[in-house]
């Protein structure tokens, strides 16, 4: 199946905005529609403005979809009703606690209707491998699977694409800088708060990516001193 | 992966009111819950009700998730932002229109995420085989790559169970009238009516499953003429 348009799910981090330029630059941006969520996590009210900006930055129209009424009943640290959001290195175990019980399988559910109804024939995830370790809905055996599912349900109308899926967050970044993505306009913080933190498990493995390849990081973090090792 | 509890999605219709008394009946009330969605359908307001009822009946929660904000952009003569509903046989073309894109997909996503967030271990859907002809995503080919998608997604917590997935209406009805089903309470129709109308598809359907039982059915339907032949 032969990929022509996109909806894209624009977080407004720096996975989803690369891809959201990977999306442009492959399909021409008439082809590109993108979609964010709001699901009641920490950070929503500040990436959910970040997705809308960096739409706005390339042209391409965005829906908010409000999920807060799906999400009341589940449980993660990274909801509004759930506990602290935890710090350290990003492959550390307590950041399950940032997991929110089937969210990236939700989202391709609904972006795939979304893209059947807005005559779309492919929906693009931001997933990675620097994801792979805590969450499960963003492995290659749950992508392969979801794809399959998706065409099925959809009649071979819409499939998945996760053009990064084997990638690192360094990889995106240098793929992103390649593309001119306006990574001024991200965020990433999975923290309650306008400044990133710098600390958590989020901003570590963003700054992380940046140090990696010796750039600037044009985020403002709260904490800049340096990363956390990974606990054993 | 042994099912030992269930989220069953109550719809408020024939089917979903026998997944759960089937259910019930296999893992005991303390082990089931029940979900049932408002997205927006012409006749949401009336099926939700039923689907409460129902659950109220056999003592089991019900949690009923607003998705209008969700499938607001959606084309479907099933919602209340599309056309006219159609008339006549269940399986002649224009039941198409009540395709809503992505719906079941969307439906067993949430209902996967909420499972794993109330520890329970499997998701009940009440697809069958007469839906199979117009509803891409109630075919067995869906049902099977769905489940692969969201055992992989919840990291085996959770597991898609379609108890009825080969089964006719009419073989709902026989086994949902063994377990006493309270199908007085249920509700069917797709218009915007509280009183049935005889003549959608789902109505035909219905009827045509009690007639081939040659058992009455409870519900009061405005038109009690003749069914409808299916159309070349």
């Amino acid at each position: 199946m032969e990929i022509k348009s996109a909806v894209v799910a624009l977080s407004g981090g720096l996975d989803s905005a690369t891809v959201l330029g990977e999306a442009i630059s492959r399909l021409g941006i008439k082809n590109v529609l993108s979609v964010g969520f709001y699901y009641g996590s920490k950070h929503n009210a500040f990436e959910n403005v970040a997705a809308e900006n960096v739409a706005d930055y390339y042209g391409v129209p965005f829906n908010l979809i409000d999920l807060s009424e799906t999400f009341k009943g589940f449980s993660s640290n990274l909801l509004l009703s759930g506990g602290e959001i935890p710090e350290g290195h990003y492959e550390d175990k307590n950041m399950s606690l940032t997991v929110v019980p089937g969210r990236n399988i939700i989202f391709a559910s609904i972006l795939a209707g979304y893209a059947w109804s807005m005559g779309k024939n492919s929906i693009w995830l931001g997933i990675h491998a620097g994801d792979h370790f805590i969450y499960e809905d963003c492995r290659p055996a749950f992508y392969k699977q979801m794809n399959e599912a998706i065409k099925a349900g959809t009649g071979n109308r819409v499939s998945l694409y996760a053009p990064f899926i084997d990638d690192t967050k360094v990889g995106i970044l240098r793929r992103g800088l390649e593309l001119g993505v306006p990574y001024e306009l991200t965020r990433t913080c999975y923290k309650n708060s306008p400044i990133a933190c710098g600390k958590c498990g989020s901003c570590q493995e963003r700054r992380a990516a940046w140090e990696s390849l010796a750039k600037e990081d044009p985020t403002v973090y709260e904490y800049t001193g340096p990363l956390f090792e990974k606990s054993v």
